[in-house]
């Protein structure tokens, strides 16, 4: 492998290229504070130099990792010691932002959050937004087909991607950099690297779709007295405002944020069985602010909500978010815990729930514990299970307990985190063996030594 | 062959396998009014029988091409005599519509048109429309991605698209038929199917995504002074309005339909250099309707337009929508012609019509004639071209001169009809060396018999 690494550090040159303790020092990911095990850390100045390095490595049969912001939570970035982690983090230039086309255009590495800003500096937005914004990079997001709190509106990072560019595992450089909305000229390969976790091609630069930026938004947290209410609540709200965002809170999770973590002051009683926060952007504040308004008004009177608090302020909106969005007064009260991101018909969801709360306290009488909450408009829950003290060796049952009724309903045990190592073991539950079998076709052919992140998403 | 095919007359019945007379009393498609001259035509009941019978097909080296509703226009469906042909035409069940979900799933054979009224009986929208709608089929819809007026808001048919089910070249069935909006759970197969024209799979099943029902809608037709209030106009509508299309007109098309047709009359004079037909979509008509009156205000003071008229009765807006959708009167009025979609970044948009008109008057000089329209919000325009009499031997010389100019730019020689056979040439003006070679890989890890809609695409 020396010899492989002194020809890559003839190509990045030596200060790009970490070995030793500099590797050590790095975190394996953003869960993991355990650190990097990778051989070594190569970090391209631009596509060029990736494709020579990525050419080398394939004559050497050297396996690759791909590192961008390393804020995944499936594992995916985790490199073994055999492996070199290519890391994209030079590759931080804006290169292009066209108002009229309502296009930006990046190198893989730059933070979702600096995409984000030199939209509002044009008077625009990017719509993908996510916690991890100041870390994550564009690469990461469309690698991972990241999602956020407005899919509702905006749907995933696949629809915001026009165009991007991969270095596959041999070195070619597919140069799909597409700035239309509309190209039907063959196939469209750019589907191909978008979700599949750095296994198919090295993302190293993208076309980004904009919005026009809406400057008004309304937000409310209301209390809703059946899952039933629930449903025909976000089915009617699109109608009357311009829905950006439908979280909902089972019981379980508001009580918990609230009550129980001491870290937020509850705006509604606590005693509802279910809890909505609904987020509209619109063009017109004052406008707005009425059809929001009555919105409620309808819903109580359909007896769709129980009570409701509308955000009259920036402080008292980012109060209501912080209940949905303080993973860390979540992490803190419930640990040791595990955490799901499924997502299965929004008509099966209650029934699920309570199924697996009834199977949890079977396998594990008195001691497991449920939360549940998430992106109800997309049919996407995050699930929180504790069981006491019994953390690592339980994680198997529990995994089973939740998983296993996916595949029966039809819903997928990862909305929006992607599979990596983590959920490797769980993919039959949301993919039948023709798709798998499909999807290791598609491998095949574009990795035929399998040396791109090896054994993440399908091992 | 004979044999093959009594096998296959086995799995589908006799009635189901057409051939001779009844296969030459078909099209080849909608353009060609020549017959169909396929060796057969297969009519499964079911996605069992066709995989049985691609089994079959498969084993036997038997070429094999797919029929949806015979719209397309780039003779994507055309057979030739060793060929047999799929009909999906008995596959047309809507199986599932769930208004929760709001989702629709339905065999691959049913018209666009019965998908749309289904979701509007529950109050809801399928919002990919275009003029065939009452002939093509949602398979179709599929394997072409198609467009249509309402990309601008909802996206195309690819956008929609939840779950499909297909049938590979050997008779595998992929069926991802999820229902969900959000699922990261591997690679998103379905991707492969949807635009790639029948030459990866067999589109057999899909479920669809619908979008609330929006009862108000405004529409006006407004003159533009220049390119450049164009591309302003168009940055500023979705801003103010629920802009749902935005279709320009240039002053050749705008004269051509109304004034030289005779089939239309100008509701505006017909010396302005730009026209563009907005059209809003939204929840509350007054409101609307208001909306709409303040953004033709403003774009009046800011000199964006020069005149419009807002449509005022549902005859009104017909009026103003028939100018662009009235195909047939195009065609008598300019024809013999060429017709070309294409798309290009906005920007280089008003220099590459000027600079064509230019390069067709001196390759035709007196007889070259020119006509553009399109979905400026998409940056895909239509392109008519008129030489006279001199049609068929002018097509290739025609054909470079629209489409040469279009790699440079960064254009598409297809924005939303496909390749087909008629684009094939072409495809090197949009796709680099590399994509075209990774195309070939997927075509050669899916079908490596070449058996699936063969010289189609790809060549
Ligand atoms: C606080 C927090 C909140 C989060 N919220 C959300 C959320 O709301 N929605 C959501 O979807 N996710 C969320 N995530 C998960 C994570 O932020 C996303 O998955 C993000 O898209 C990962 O980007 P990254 O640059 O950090 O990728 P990394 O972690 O570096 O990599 C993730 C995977 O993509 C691969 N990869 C990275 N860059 C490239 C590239 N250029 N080419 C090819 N492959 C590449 C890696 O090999 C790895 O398999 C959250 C994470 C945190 C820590
Ligand atoms: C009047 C008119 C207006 C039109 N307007 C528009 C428009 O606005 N926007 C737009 O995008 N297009 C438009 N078109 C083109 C056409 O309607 C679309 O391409 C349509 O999607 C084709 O559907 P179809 O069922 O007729 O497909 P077909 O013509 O039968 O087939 C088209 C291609 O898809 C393949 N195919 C068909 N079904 C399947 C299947 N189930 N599985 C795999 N492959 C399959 C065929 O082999 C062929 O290559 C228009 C056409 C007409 C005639």
């Amino acid at each position: 492998m020396q010899q492989l690494l002194d020809h890559i550090a003839e190509i990045v040159g030596r200060d790009h290229l970490l070995t030793g303790e500099a590797v050590r020092q790095r975190n394996a990911d953003w869960f993991t504070h355990s650190p990097c095990e990778a051989a070594a850390i190569v970090r391209p100045a631009n596509t060029e130099q990736l494709s020579r390095v990525m050419a080398l490595c394939h004559a050497a049969g050297q396996p690759v990792v791909t590192h961008g912001g390393l804020t995944g939570v499936v594992h995916g970035a985790v490199a073994a010691p055999n492996e070199l982690a290519v890391s994209l983090e030079r590759m931080t230039a804006i290169e292009a932002v066209d108002p009229v086309g309502g296009t930006l255009t990046a190198q893989a590495g730059v933070p979702l959050q600096r995409v984000q800003e030199a939209a509002v500096e044009i008077g625009m937005q990017f719509p993908v937004d996510l916690g991890a914004r100041g870390s994550c990079t564009i690469g990461g997001n469309i690698a991972t087909n990241a999602g956020g709190i407005r899919v509702i509106r905006y749907g995933m990072m696949r629809q915001q991607v026009l165009g991007l560019e991969a270095v596959l595992a041999g070195g070619r450089v597919i140069s799909s950099m597409n700035t239309m909305l509309k190209n039907n000229a063959g196939y469209d390969l750019k589907q191909l690297f978008i979700g599949s976790e750095g296994t198919l091609g090295i993302v190293t630069r993208a076309v980004l779709r904009l919005q026009p930026a809406l400057p008004s938004e309304q937000c409310a947290l209301v209390s809703v007295p059946s899952f039933e209410a629930l449903t025909r609540l976000l089915n009617l709200a699109p109608r009357r405002i311009g829905l950006s965002a439908f979280e909902a809170l089972w019981n379980s999770h508001y009580r918990l944020m609230t009550e129980e973590s001491g870290a937020h002051t509850p705006p509604l009683a606590t005693d509802s069985p279910f809890y909505a926060i609904l987020e509209s952007q619109g063009m017109d504040t004052e406008r707005d602010a009425e059809q929001f308004q009555a919105l409620l008004e309808e819903a109580f009177e359909a007896e769709l909500i129980t009570d409701a608090v509308l955000a009259s302020s920036e402080a008292q909106r980012q109060a209501i978010w912080a209940i949905r969005e303080d993973i860390e007064a979540l992490v803190r009260t419930l640990k040791p815990m595990f955490s799901f991101d499924i997502s299965l018909p929004i008509p099966a969801m209650e029934t699920y729930v309570e199924g697996l709360e009834q199977r949890l306290a079977e396998a594990f009488p008195g001691v497991a514990r449920l939360v549940a909450f998430g992106h109800l408009g997309d049919g996407n829950l995050h699930i929180m299970v504790t069981v006491r003290d019994a953390a690592a060796e339980c994680r198997r049952a529990v995994e089973q307990l939740v998983y296993a009724p996916l595949a029966e309903i039809g819903g997928s045990v990862s909305a929006e985190h992607g599979i990596g190592l983590e959920k490797r073991d769980y993919l039959h539950f949301s993919r039948s063996e023709e798709e798998v079998a499909t999807m290791r076709l598609l491998k095949q052919a574009l990795d035929p030594k399998g040396l791109l992140n090896p054994g993440k998403v399908l091992g």
